[in-house]
This record gives structure tokens, C-alpha cells and sequence, in this order.
């Protein structure tokens, strides 16, 4: 495990409770997590419930008691660590977005592709997939229940850079982010998308826009909850994304990723209109799917919001009784419980790093639009 | 019309409008209102649209010009009223409840079913029942689209009490209003119940409650727009109900009436569950009714939201296209078309004044069960 | 009253209705309903409550014992009236898209100036301002309760057209409608975000997609109801249209308009999201607004769901009690209300045509850039 | 941990997880599972975490490395084991209902305090106390922020007994279960407006229901998944229980709990009106909580939607950031902590087993109640 921080609990919560829930064929071992820092990193393992605590991942991706490596750090330290770890044998879980730019993802998806052939298996962490709401829309769109798609909305909606005086924090700072809402919730709005409806982005025509420029340097801390001092950083990344894409299969999809939608904390939405029904989610409400069949008797038809609890729906007879709602870490067990099975069965997960290269490429897209007055650019 | 309020409103409102979206066999006139004051009800005659303004509903009852006798005056008038219309040959429509008192209720359903051998029509305006989204749960229910009905929940909240401060109006004296919550709102929810499942109400367990039993009465004005004045008067009626039914055909029913709900402000919210499916309306969403249907597929069930405003929907097609939705007063048109098909077709009305003296008779055992440490009463 | 279809049902409800429930400084007569056919237009003149019908609106126009003329007919004709009435000394109130192209709505803007120097008065109907919960957000924007708006988000959701054996009607050839969802649906999406706001759309980046490209001729009838015959027509407008818009005051929205939203009956759904607080609207649940106050207390913020039926809401208090919710078409009746306050009081009606103008300028650049890759283009 | 069923699940899940996420005084060892069947045992102690297994709940209470008995049996079992282990200076937490009968929760109470005397504690699980948005609504309420409580509704909605062929299972055998859809979530129901509101269910009136007398007997296999065979069992519990309360301060509450509800899955909704304003909370939607504010502007007033899981909220900062949501395990965790600071802190842990005893008193009036024509019964 690369990574101590949000990422780096939500996954080792799941190395934790995957097997105490799933029958998995083989039971993870929580070998040794890497921090930056030697004394939080111990600290971190002995909260997380790592055996051991390293500084120094070329060390670690080297050892011969690790099989697989689960990149959590920012993305500026990927595409390095992921390339190392494939090279050295080990099968890799690399959080999204896959890299900070297409040159990084392109040189990950080659290296895995590489290690593929020798048997390593990788994968990339767009964990929402593996919400049983979005597995199952998938699921219906796949089976023909709403039609051919025609349209998609997917927007991602949070607030939390509302205020004009919050922190300026390594999110902020292209260097090491690579963007802003684009690549952090925007490339979910992707992923999700092209999951659902099996098609992919090939033209954007979109716009980036950055409302607030610049903010409060952190004195000390990290993150929201460091300590603003008085001097001012500035903004490097993009506030809110917008853009229009053209899917493969003749559907258009709009897609708007924003941190500034006061009221909304993780509104991740998402709307598949077909030719025969259509599907609607929000990730505030991530134990619903809301599905519309055309094929109902008229007058009875109207959105259903069905409760993706049942021992029918993907992952849900793991855990509770009908009715009882999963919250946002479990996703990450459900990565690991199929990841594993990926690895015992050889099989090449999904999403893999191919799929995460795609998906910078639609951002890597999106960005050349906006500074080219919008106009439709070519994914690629 | 005799009334000049709220209902006198909402009915003049209907007569003028239901000609206009409905083809009817004949376009009703409206000839003349009744009120208490005579500048009050000549004004209320002007803005109502109605041809002569009158003082004296015995000389109207008697107008060789007068077919139909609508009353929305308080529930004490009724009786006397449309028993004289009724033995004069005039067809009546009688706001709920159809009176305050049970004797009275059996005086004008005995008073109808005479009136009814000589080709005279009467009504109860349980005007809810027409709202097309009732009126479709209805015709569900009918079909056997739910299976058996096991179990109702009816509540109907309203918050306009919550301020102890509120003023005494004429609806928390007993005398004049019959009862508190239980008859002004209860009623509709019984008669939405009953009207609902086909099944009707025949023990009760009930109990009643004032919370507040003193308020400032009116200086001048009438109604909650009135001046308070420094006197207090005391409350006689309920300010909440709470009763438990069972059903004739073998389902159990609770109901819940009260103006002490904050933050509901008309809320009659009806919840129908049977063996195959289920049913929930909620009148602040009056355009919609949600319907479970367990002949769904496993893992596909769920609430539709169906939105009741389709040319297959009762009274829908009338109106505007698709998706435009109905207000409070539309149900009230609805009742007018079919009373006046009713009395061109000669057919009798529904619900008839033997319906409206039913509701009556409930509300009059949870009064009773309520006097009675809440024992099992029979309606009678 | 210049069209006998949908929009002339809508408005004759309107002229009816309104001065029973306002007062109002005079009492519009319904003089003359005009149409293309005849016994048609005498059906409905019976119908709508017209004591004329005529088939000459130039006759009408001209006639002493009209004052006010309003257009209800298809877009390509609102021009030549909307002239000749100004010119003829009538006020004009002109149903909304203003007119089919740029050009017109120009002529028509400064026929309404000149006009109006003449004490003649002009309003474009986008009734959605006066649906009470859109009247207040503007009033909570204009109050600053939002704070700083920085992003908008407006979609208009219909489903209609998703049978593509659905017939061809005039709403799909752009020699009648001047465009499709664009400036059907699309229009009021724009009107509503500039109103709400108070800041005007600057730039626009759209795009334009038909879906259905070939539909079958009616052989007979009108409309959806009509028979389709087995030739097929060429669909000449959008079916759906996507754009971004810079606002004058810094913010950016986002538009949809579709036709092809399965399941959606009329979801005109707006989120404005401010540096303070939020607004969140669908005219599917057209009686409540959604508000997020940022000065809420850390903990306790949420959106609150006003049910915007209280006697301090506009208009509001015309109606019915707390929480009785009003329909569609009640909007009409305000707008009929003000215009008319507007004349006595010898006032500016708003939306003016100028306004009207100024959202067909919106449109036409949408068009443009949709057919310029998407680019950037500017409002003029 | 006595116990390997679903309870047992969850039990264990939090007592892996809470010492992950919060910072405990001690870390938990998980000792040793006891189940009846020895096999069964041992993989529900590796599956679930356990160091050992045991079939002799006896030896387990006694020995000397367990200082915690958790007891998730069934509550025919809670008694003996509970005093047992108090007996043997253990600190007990045991699953709700707390007995199947008064008798011996009163036991199991008097044993408590008796222990506690002796430092030891006690916890009966009521769970869903520990929902943040649950324990938020207490210190909304505790705060005056809904002023004087009026009135409550309670109802717990599950549907899976709706199916008349479902199989009987022990939890429809009195002998094991108690009773039925009252003990089950009916006394959740009861916990949670007590815990609220801080008042006490004085007087109940009562009516219980089995709709479904007689229901194919298991031929092997337990619970729903058990095959069903050609012989019927009597069902000997309550199927749907209706009751309405008097409370300590002056409310009056409903309850409702069923499992006939078709449609509702885990639905315990939760409505407690106040003279100046009033809550909402609906377990399907378990990370929001729908606060009224009286205090707001007139006009501005309307049901907020919280979405809990701010820092400020109850248990929410050790999590997710804002708008991740927990699920149904959480609470879990939540009790598990609470216990263990509890311990450490040498503080009587709340729910004690006198709360405990209370609940068991009102259900067990309600059963009296029910025999006694519904009449008002005495809680004690």
C-alpha cells in the first residue's frame, strides 16, 4: 500500500473486511504500508492495520513477500511507482485518476500491457463501478432495457471550495494534481458513463474555468485542516469543468464536474435516456437506482426507484439483509473481492490501465477544447 | 350556492371552469349565491361570477330557476338546508362532512333517498376523490394490481394550530364545526381509504387530543386573518386524531389527523399495501402516485413515480398535454362533470349522501372509543 | 386572441379566471377569438368563452372594440401580427419563442419601442417567470441570499418525441417552429436562468442533434392525435440542443433541452449555486422551491423544500390556503394580472420584446456555433 | 461473542472496524465465537475474525481472558447468558429485544445494576441510536430546537413476509421470537422516539395482527433460504402491531411496525412534530435527517435535508469526508466504541438494560392491551 492518506484507509478497509464478507479464493495479507513521513507511516499501519511501515517504496515494490502493490498517492507519483512495481512482477491497484497526463498513462497502460503478458494483473480504482446501483445499471443497459441510449447527463457536484478563503491544497496545484475537478470527480463522470452505456467518448467540445484564483498558503497541516497563514498561493487548476461529448455508439453525453455547487457534498449524477427507458443516479443516494421502462403498460410507467439491496442485485447477497444500505468504503471491498478473483483465475481485470488511459485521454481532450475556444477535439 | 368562503371559492371556481375543458350535456348557469351579509355576499357575487346575490337560502331553494343546490356553508347549516332543497326538488350538492352530527347525516341520506324516487340527485363533496391520481389508485386497486389489502396508512397533516397564540376560529367550536381534526381533514382520509380499497370501515379504536385549549378570541374579522382580541375562549374540538380501523374485507386501517404537524401543510399522505404490490400518495405531490407492482421481475421492483397527467389517467386528457400538472381546485371541476353527467344520465351521484353519512358514523365511533379508554367500537 | 390550440386554451383560462381571484383595475372583456378554419374557431370562441369568432386577424386587429391582442400562434406568423397590432394602437401580449428568427423579433422589438412611446404596451409570454416558486428565487438572488451566483445549471427534459414512429407535426419543420427543442423548451430554460439571476447570457458554445431524421407524414388531423400516413417527412430542427453560456455577471451555465429525456414529461429542472447558498427547482414539482442557505448554522445546513403556497409568496395569497398547491396553468393568470396592472398604471410590461429579443439572439448564436464546431460566439 | 447469525456478522464487523477509525483507550480482541454446531462455528470464527470457537457459552462466560460478552442469540437465550456473565464480572453487551419476556428483562435489569455496583457494565444494542442523523435529531430536540414535542410517528416498514408461501421461521415462533413484528422493530420504533424525545411511553393502546395464520414448515435449512416442505406450522406471533402512546412530557405517539409493508425494505421512518418545529428521518435514507425550522423567516421555512455526515454530526468525522455516507454497519461501530470509553471511563453505558427493561414493558402492554379490546394499558 502506497498512500496514508483518505485513499489509503478507504483501501485498506477494504483489504480488511473483503474476506470477512466475500469467500474469496485466496485471503489478502496486509504486508507493509509507505508513507513519506517514517513516524505517521508507523502510525498509519498501526491504525490501518498494516504489519509493517516503510519510507521507501522502491524498497518495497522490490520485496519478495509483496505480490501486489496498491498505489494511493498522488498522482504525480503513478506513473513511477506503478511501471516499477509491474517490472518487478507485482500485480498493481492503481487509485484514478491513472496518471496527471496522457504521456504518463499511455507509458503505465504499455507497461502493463507488458506485464499482462507475463501474467501481472493491474488494474485502475474507479471504484464506483462496483456500487451495485451502477453495476446493475449497467446491467440493464446491456440487456436492452432501455434501448438504444441517445443521451447521457452526468454531473459531479460538490461544494467544498464554495468558500473564497479555504486553503490553497496540493489538490489546487496542477504540479501535483494534474487538474482540478476535471481529473478528480470529472474523469468518474466518465468512467461511469462509458461503463453504463458501453460507449466511448471520441469528440469533446468543452470549457474549464477556475472562479477563484487564488487562496490562503497553509502555515502548517495539510489539507483543509491545516492552519491558513497570510501569504496567497495561486490556483493552478480548474474550478469547474464543462464539456459535450460525442459517444461511439451515436449517443451525446454532457458532463460538468464542479467543487463550487454550494449544497451538494458528493452529488455524483447521472441520467441514461434510451430509446425504450431510461436510468437515474445519484451517488448521495447510492443505494437506489431510479429506472424508467418503456415497456410498462401506459399510464403505469414512471421512474422506479428500486433499493439495489436485494440478493439479486451484483455484490448484495455478500452483505446484508434486503433493505439494509452499504456506504461509500464498500465499493473498495468489491474492488478487492473481484480483484483477487481477477488474480486467481487469470483474468485481466477491469478496469484496466488501458481503461484509465482512455479516460485521461477524454480529459487530456477537454482541456485542449477549452483552450481552443471549445471547439470539438478529437479523444485521442 | 349557499357559502360565500373558501368552498363557496373553490366551487363557483369549478362551475365556471369545467364547461370549458369538459363537453357536457348541458353548461351549468350560475344564478345565485347565498351569504349572511348582504354587501359581502353582493361582492362575493361579483368576483364569483354569479348572475344575483341572496340573503335568504329558503326563498333560493324555492326559485323555480334554481336545478341545483350547491352548500358550503358551515356543517351546522347543512342538514336544514339540503333537506329543503332536496324536498323542493332540487338536486344537491353538499360539502364534507355532511354534517356535524350523526342524526343529522341520517336525516339528509334518509332526505335523499326519497328525493332520489323522484329522479333528484344528491352528492357529498369528498372532492379528493377526484383528484386523477386517487382516482387511478382506485382503478389499480380495482384490477387487483395490488392483490388482497392488508394494510392502510392514512395520515392527514396540517401545521396551521402549531402557534398556541393563533386565534379561536369558528373550526375549534364545537358547536358550529362538529369536531376538530377528526371531521375537517380525518374525514377525507377515511373517505379516501374506504373509497380507495372498496372496503369499508367497521371497528375503530380512537383517541383524541387538545393540545391547546384556550386561544384569544376574535376582536373583529372572522378566520385566521382576524384581529385577536385580549379575551380567551376555550377550544372544543380536537385538535388530533389518532384511530385504528378494520376493514370489511379484512384489512386493518390507522388514520392520523392533525393540524399540529409542523411543516406539513396539507399533507393527506395514503399508503396502501397489499399482497402483490403497494400504493402511496401524498396530496402535496398531487400529481404523482407511486405504485409498487410485485409482478415486477426480482430485483427490479421498486416505487414508480408515476406522474398522473397521461391521456390514460381519469380526467387527464381534458386538461393540458402530458407532464403539465393539475392544482388544488381541479378536482372540483371533476366533480361538477360528473354530477351534472349523473343528473343528465339519471343516475345516482357518487358518493351519495348514504356515503357521506357512513364517513359520519366512523368518525362518530372514534369519538365514541375515544370517550371509552379507546376500546373496539363498532360503526353504526 | 390570435390561435385556438393548446396556447389559446391556456390564455382564454387565463382571461376567464383571473379577476375572480385578483383585483384588478378593470375587468378584461373576451372579445374575439380568430383562427384558420371557420367552424373550428366558432367551436372554440363556444368553447373557450369568446363572444366572436373570425378568420381575418387583420380585421381584428383594426377593430375599435379591441385593445389588447394576443398572439397564441405558431412562430412564423407573431411577427406580421405582433406589427400590425402595435401599429393599430393595441397592446400585445405575444407568446413566447418572440418569433422565428433574429430578424423578426428585431422588427417586432422596435415596433413594441415605438409603441410604447405611444403608451402602448408589450410583454412576451415566458409564463414560467410567474410560476410563484421562480418569482421568489429571483427575489432570494436579488436579496443576495445566494451570495455571488457562479454557476447555473438549466435543463428542460420532455420525452415526446422518444418513438421515432412518432408523426411528423409542425413542431419539426423549422419553416413553421424556426427550431425544435431549441427554442420550444430551450427558450424558457434561458429566460428562466437570466431572470433568476439578473445576468445575461454573453457567450455562448452549443451544440445541436437530431436524433430521428425521417418521420411519417399525418395523413390527416393535427398534432400527436393526428393519423400518420405511410410517407415520411424530413425532421428540419433540432431535437435536442446542449450549451454552455458565459453570464454578464462572471457565472457560467449550462443548458439541455431534449425531447428525448424517456421518462421526463416536462422537466424544466434549474440549480443556481452561489457563493452563499443555493436554488434547486423542477416544474414537475412546480408548487416548492429548494434553498440552501449558507448562513445556516455549520451542521444544520441543507436544502430546505419551501412549499410555496403561503401567503408570503407572489401571488400566492390570490388562491387557495397554505399548501394547496396550484397547476400549470395558474402561471397564465398572473401574467394576465400584471399585464394588465401594467396598462392601468401605465408601466413597462416585463418581459418586454426587447427581452424577447434578446433570448432569440441567444438561440441564433447556439445555432451558429453548433454549426461552427462548437466555438465560442458571441450573443448579438 | 454468543451468536454467528446476521447480528453476529455485525457484531463482529464493528468490532474489527471501530478501533480503525476511532482512537479507542484499548484495542478489542476478538477471543472466542460460541455457536451450538461445532462445525459451523469454527468457519464463522474464521470468517469472521474470531481466534477461537466454542459450542459451550458456559465455559466462555468463565474464562478468564474474556472480559466482554456480546450476546446475538436468540432472545429466548438472552436471559441466562446475560446473567451469567454479569454474574461472572463480565461487561455485557446484548442484542435487542432484551428478553422475549418482562419477567426477564426485570432478571436481566436487576442483575445489571447489581453488576454495575461492582464496576461492571452493561449495553442493550439498539443499534440504530447511533445512526449519526438519529443521534443528531436527539441534540436538535434536547436543544429546544423543535420546541415542546407533540406529537411523534413511528413506523417500521418491512415487506418480507408478504409472500403467504414464505416458510416459518424461528422468528415466527413466540417460543423463540417473543414475539413478532412488535419485538422485532417495533421496539426499535419505541427506542427511537424515547431516545429522541427524552420522553417515556406512559399508557399504550393496542392492536396486533397476524394476517398469515399457518405458512409451510422448513424440511431442512434455517431462515429465508431454508427449503420449504409440505407441512404448515402455526404462526404464534404478531404479523403487524399498531399502537398509540401517551408519552412522559405531554405527546402523544403512533407507532406502527409490520412486515406487510410490500414495497418498504428496512423502513423505520420517524416523524416528531414540535411547537416550533419538527424532524424527520426514514432509515432507507439513512445518512439524512429532514430538520424544520419554526425559527426560520415566514416564507423561507421548508423541510431541510442535512446530509449527516458533516464533522460537525455525531460520529461522522472519523469517516469519510463530507458527503461519503455510511451504511447500515456503521451504528455498529458506533456502540462498540461508545461501550469501550464507557468501560474505560468506568461510566454507565446508555442504552442500559433499564431501558431495556422499559422497552420490554411497553411492548409487553401493548400485548395486554391488544387482549383487552385496544383499551389504554398502563406501561410498567
Amino acid at each position: 500500500m502506497i498512500g496514508t492518506g483518505f485513499m489509503g484507509a478507504a483501501h485498506s478497509q477494504a483489504f480488511r473486511v473483503a474476506p470477512r464478507f466475500f469467500d474469496l479464493p485466496f485471503h489478502p495479507e496486509m504486508t507493509v504500508i509507505v508513507g513519506r513521513d517514517a513516524a505517521k507511516t508507523q502510525a498509519a499501519a498501526e491504525k490501518l492495520g498494516w504489519a509493517e511501515a516503510s519510507t521507501d517504496w522502491r524498497e518495497v515494490v522490490a520485496r519478495d513477500d509483496v505480490d501486489l502493490v496498491d498505489i494511493c498517492s498522488p498522482g504525480d507519483s503513478h506513473a513511477e511507482i506503478a511501471i516499477a512495481a509491474l517490472q518487478a512482477g507485482k500485480h498493481v491497484l492503481c487509485e484514478k485518476p491513472l496518471a496527471n497526463t496522457v504521456e504518463e498513462a499511455r507509458a503505465m497502460a504499455d507497461a502493463a500491457r507488458d506485464a499482462a503478458a507475463r501474467g501481472i494483473r493491474s488494474m485502475v480504482g474507479f471504484s464506483y463501478r462496483r456500487v451495485p446501483a451502477l453495476t446493475f445499471a449497467r446491467e440493464l443497459v446491456q440487456a436492452g432495457r432501455i434501448g438504444e441510449v441517445r443521451q447521457a447527463r452526468a454531473a459531479y457536484l460538490q461544494d467544498w471550495l464554495v468558500d473564497e478563503n479555504g486553503p490553497m491544497t496540493w489538490r489546487l496545484d496542477k504540479k501535483l494534481a494534474g487538474s482540478g475537478s476535471l481529473g478528480d470527480i470529472g474523469a468518474h463522470a466518465v468512467d461511469a458513463v462509458q461503463f453504463i452505456t458501453g460507449q466511448s467518448v471520441e469528440q469533446v467540445s468543452g470549457h474549464l474555468r477556475t472562479f477563484v484564483t487564488e487562496r490562503p498558503l497553509l502555515a502548517s497541516g495539510v489539507g483543509l485542516s491545516g492552519t491558513a497563514s497570510d501569504e496567497r498561493g495561486t490556483v493552478t487548476v480548474d474550478d469547474a469543468a464543462w464539456f459535450t461529448g460525442q459517444l461511439s455508439g451515436g449517443a451525446v453525453a454532457s458532463f460538468e464536474a464542479t467543487r463550487y455547487a454550494t449544497g451538494r457534498k458528493n452529488g455524483l449524477k447521472i441520467e441514461i435516456f434510451g430509446s425504450r427507458g431510461a436510468i437515474v443516479f445519484d451517488l448521495e443516494k447510492m443505494n437506489e437506482l431510479e429506472f424508467y421502462d418503456g415497456a410498462d403498460a401506459a399510464g403505469e410507467q414512471g421512474f422506479r426507484r428500486i433499493f439495489v439491496t436485494e440478493p439479486e442485485h451484483p455484490y448484495a447477497a455478500a452483505w446484508w439483509p434486503t433493505g439494509h444500505g452499504l456506504g461509500y468504503e464498500h465499493p473498495f471491498s468489491h474492488q478487492v473481492r473481484d480483484l483477487i478473483f481477477d488474480i486467481a483465475e487469470e483474468r485481466a481485470p477491469s478496469p484496466s490501465f488501458d481503461d484509465g488511459l482512455q479516460v485521461q485521454q477524454v480529459l487530456d481532450a477537454v482541456e485542449r477544447s477549452s483552450a481552443d475556444s471549445a471547439r470539438w477535439t478529437t479523444v485521442s
